[in-house]
């Protein structure tokens, strides 16, 4: 593996904790712009891990936490997000001073909180979320390229350093994405509203289909249903942790509905209209990257 | 052109009343499998009739409904939703008896009742949905096989024969397409579940998203609302026509919000978990072809 580009945010050793999809991609992407001397696979299925190796994603694996995190200096924790916390923290317990850990999850504002409660003195958590992912999972479906055009959102809080922040926004910029900073509240409120909220309204449009009318669903009905198929296992945590934020902005969405509601009770047209046009315009000012499937 | 194949429907004459993306579509399919021996188009502007016709979509082309129908033996009205009936009368009322007219048009019931009640004798008219389309407008973007492996609904009423029904039947089959039956008023009440409020989610969940939030949407949010961009043209009378059935179904699946809601309310991950594997498991078994982009 060629020295990283003095240019670009270097460490020596990188630990991915939960080689899947995303963190199979972080590894790729960090080794493939010399972004780290050595990335270190951790898990808990030796074999898998030995395949993810073979397969040329890290030069060697682990599923001894501890015994990884003390030889580290940054750590990027990709697990689901109800094991985030207590796998931070193992690892934070074992690391040197001046470790740098963050995490790839949906949901902040918990985490941190709990997170924060725990670290002890000299390791530095800053929470990530960047928002590229897939319904795949393994990391069999790892691609380099899955964070370029994206954006990712740092939740430093109070505790961490300036320069923590930095280098920590300059990985992932080097990995091809635009790092927004918001605090772990913000971000939750917003992902609500942007993903979470998403993700109950396709299930639950998805979950009043009749059988009967299975035949008669076509390409709208299938893409305004997709995410639905995501796998519970992660959405349960996030939907759970983040329920709060998500039961207004449901109750926003619902209250969306009702005036679409009233203006076809009322068989208001031009209410109808005016609606309508406001959503296509919506729609199609947003700009969302694609990753070739 | 070659002459249809015998086990083919074979019409002497096909005129297309509106020429845009399906219409257009229409043409091409019926063209290039012989179904036609000759196919008209009929629209309001001739220059752009005259570059479909160069690009070789239509054999001929006229603006003149009337002079069009009394040539004809089969006539497919493409115009939106609320221009359907009025370019159906005005048809059936040129045309020689033995005539058959149907239409593309998203909603059934209400037309096919204000035809049935003006058509003159001889005419035959069965309503047809071919559930495939685009966002994209214009012939520009027409595709033979816009129809393959697609479903479409065919809506006879009490007036048309049987004979009738087949052949229209045979036509769309010959396009590529699954043929059901079903009443006009069945099929508005199935597309408003299955289409219809899912136009209206979409359009209300990309109204929720704030501009400071914009940047944190991502595929999942994109997918969820691609339908929003459709345009209100068509959709204004889409819903205003079905607006009893497509408030029904809208409650329906504002009820469906409310048991998340109150699963998130009340902590309760297990029932969570049961919403999100159940909207899994029927958005998995949803197999709906795609058209190459």
């Amino acid at each position: 593996m060629s020295l990283p580009d003095s240019n670009l945010p270097a460490f020596e050793s990188l630990a991915i904790v939960g080689v899947g999809l995303l963190g199979g991609s972080v590894a790729l992407a960090a080794k493939q712009r010399g972004l780290a001397r050595r990335v270190v696979g951790v898990g808990r299925d030796a074999t898998r891990l030995e395949q993810a190796q073979k397969a040329g994603l890290i030069d060697d694996f682990t599923t001894d936490l501890g015994r990884a995190a003390v030889q580290m200096d940054f750590l990027i924790v990709c697990t689901p997000v109800n094991s985030i916390v207590p796998g931070v923290l193992e690892a934070a317990g074992a690391c040197r001073p001046g470790t740098l850990i963050t995490d790839v999850g949906s949901t902040k504002a918990h985490l941190c909180r709990e997170i924060g409660n725990g670290l002890p003195c000299g390791v530095t958590f800053v929470g990530s979320h960047p928002l590229a992912g897939s319904e795949k999972q393994g990391w069999e479906h790892a691609l380099a390229d899955l964070f370029e055009g994206r954006v990712c959102v740092v939740t430093p809080t109070e505790s961490a350093s300036r320069d923590a922040v930095d280098r920590l926004t300059a990985f992932w910029q080097a990995v091809g994405m635009t790092v927004l900073e918001m605090s772990p509240e913000a971000h939750d409120c917003a992902l609500a509203q942007s993903s979470h909220v998403p993700h109950v309204v396709a299930s639950a449009l998805a979950q009043t289909l009749a059988v009967e009318n299975r035949s008669l669903a076509a390409t709208g009905f299938a893409d305004t249903t997709r995410i639905a198929a995501g796998d519970p296992n992660v959405w349960v945590p996030i939907l759970m942790e983040n329920r709060e934020s998500v039961l207004a902005r449901l109750d926003e969405f619902s209250s969306q509905i009702a005036v679409f509601r009233e203006a076809l009770a009322s068989a208001d047209a031009d209410e109808l209209r005016r609606l309508l046009e406001r959503g296509k315009t919506i729609r199609e000012q947003l700009q969302v990257r694609r990753v070739a499937e």
